[in-house]
């Protein structure tokens, strides 16, 4: 063997998920027999809807299975609009959406076109690790703001007033987010986009969660403005996530870009997969889908009391999402600890706050309602004695 | 609306499919009642074979629509090691097999882990386009080797040591080489990797045509070392375009940073695709597959002679792949505007030289032998009208 090749010195800055070790753990001990809870993982319990599953059936039966445009099937690029423009109020022309291979697809091209190697984005800490990750791709430099409980976890103009620099070409924002849950409203996001408009930046708006909200506005950063880029998927309110298929909504003088970045990394996304999708908008899905949201609703209502009562610090109640992220410091002062010792002692599977950045990474730990409320009440139980 | 944004530098860099013009222009045609024959784009006529089909729909009534490991799954990561074991004779573990969404996943992967900013990467000219812009994408910069039939349209040792600098980190050829359907054998490949490994660079091999070999060795690079990179995919023998599915083959000590780069960029490739794919190597499938490769073979042997006594200049007969590719200077001295009269004219859609970079790029074009035979000789037809 010769000796190791040197590697890009970007992969010394990009990390795993921390999860991941836990997640192999968590498998040897139930190979070993042991019943694990996971609420570590970002994927919900539920299976894909049955129309859509029998939509994919459909398309592939009828050969559906060549090459798409690189922007997406016209047929679906029209539905996502017209589902903007019923559901969420959101005029939004279908040439500006472009069809991508999960919303991890749609993060790499926005990054793509938009960074400079040397150039900022704003986002935040805790926020979804890739995100950073994608900006050290393309020789970037993610600036991570720590946020708390004062700003609902999320951005303000008065924080990108503070951390805008010279080479900052965007600002990123999720709602609602991971892993807190919470929402950026209407009045917040306006705000945003003064700012980044102001600078001649670009705002990016994360609604991967989009549809998952009890509380609040379940509408689109697209209401707002042509002038900003919203991701999207139909992982997680549509229960597609190894179909992997999401899309961006973008300015119109950059669909262009997205377009020739989209031919060369990726030709296009899944073709039965987009076939599938067309059918995620029916009512016969909406219903199952509205449904679930009810499901994710009355988790959370169990769980997060539950785990206020046992002592995590929960200040800020997450509206949307399934996601619940709080302070552990009661239970130990190593949040990465403790979700071993929970793993191995309760058989409950968690997340550490490292996955999440560096701000709250070792006081915080985040749980994932993917569950049913049976599974969360033995998890509760659990955790009880655990911790007591 | 807000001033046009700046768009990244790396962007000016990175084109479109031209071809893609002439496809829109040809569906134009095809509106207005037209009939085109489309041997222009690279994705055969056939559809995904049943069993793959088949194993796709099952997969999906099972419920098999979660993520998968980033590396993929490990049933299919088992079976493709096995088809390098029984089919190629080649001794690859499961373990060095990273599942990617399409070839496409594995370039930018591979580029993803090796390039810093200002490396180079020799490969040849013509050759996939995207290629150079998969380097580019990362701030590499792609050395485009100008190549023609004197080595078959491939680089050789003596290429890589006039080409060589201090800031090369790999070299990638492909064999079957897209577009000029020529091979790269044993011999070639053992010197080429004799003088990346003498410099400490890494060899890329392109196989996504691996399995369309007419006349030669089918085989494979993985088995002259671990110490490469072999890029395969579903696509092209495996009839399997759509559901966008590929592989790396990669040396040991690289497995967990494309793991690592995969989890962020992509977190999984497709689950039902991956599922599906398990019945491309079951004798059934593979039955179909011999006898369409039979089927290109005929092809080629039809289309071959009949372009030549056209006057169309191929002088390196392809052994592989389903392209031909020829110097049209007979016809036109710019083989761009040859190409749209060709369609115009003679309602015959091929691709121009430029696609696949500039050495050879005004004076040859690309046919892709994706249809059936009937086709194939409306085609000729057609030219021999067009071009008398």
């Amino acid at each position: 063997m010769s000796p190791a090749r040197p590697i890009a010195r970007r992969m010394a800055h990009i990390q795993p998920f921390h999860v991941m070790d836990l997640l192999a753990r968590a498998r040897r001990l139930e190979a070993q027999g042991r019943d694990i809870v996971h609420l570590e993982i970002g994927e919900p319990d539920f299976q894909t809807p049955a129309p859509i599953v029998e939509a994919g059936i459909r398309a592939l039966r009828a050969g559906h299975t060549h090459y798409t445009p690189a922007t997406g099937l016209p047929a679906l690029r029209e539905a996502i609009a017209r589902y903007y423009q019923d559901v969420l109020g959101a005029d939004v022309a279908p040439e500006r959406i472009v069809i991508t291979p999960g919303a991890s697809g749609a993060l790499l091209l926005v990054m793509g076109i938009l960074l400079n190697p040397g150039d900022q984005v704003v986002m935040t800490d805790p926020g979804y690790p890739c995100n950073r990750h994608f900006v050290r791709t393309f020789e970037g430099e993610a600036v991570s703001v720590p946020v708390g409980p004062e700003t609902d976890y999320q951005l303000t103009a008065a924080h990108l007033a503070r951390h805008w620099s010279e080479r900052t070409v965007a600002a990123m924002v999720a709602t609602p987010s991971n892993p807190t849950g919470t929402l950026a409203d209407r009045a917040l996001l306006s705000e945003l986009l003064d700012f980044t408009q102001g600078r001649g930046g670009a705002l990016i708006v994360d609604e991967i969660y989009q549809g998952l909200v009890y509380e609040g506005e379940n509408g689109t950063a697209a209401a707002l403005s042509e002038d900003l880029f919203v991701i999207n998927s139909f992982s997680k309110f549509f229960g597609m996530t190894g179909w992997r298929l999401g899309w961006v909504v973008a300015p119109r003088d950059c669909v262009r870009e997205l377009d020739k970045l989209a031919q060369n990394l990726f030709l296009a996304a899944s073709t039965p997969a987009q076939h599938a999708a067309l059918a995620a908008f029916t009512p016969a899905c909406m219903e199952i889908l509205e449904a679930r949201r009810e499901a994710f609703r009355a988790r959370r209502d169990f769980l997060l009391p539950a785990l206020r009562e046992l002592g995590l610090k929960v200040p800020v109640t997450p509206r949307g999402a399934f996601y619940l992220y709080g302070d552990s410091t009661a239970f130990s002062e190593d949040s990465f600890a403790l979700a071993e010792r929970c793993l191995e002692v309760a058989g409950v599977a968690i997340t550490p706050g490292l996955d999440f950045g560096d701000h709250l990474a070792r006081s915080h730990v985040r749980f994932a309602y993917t569950r049913d409320l049976p599974v969360l009440e033995q998890a509760v139980a659990r955790l009880r004695t655990f911790l007591r």
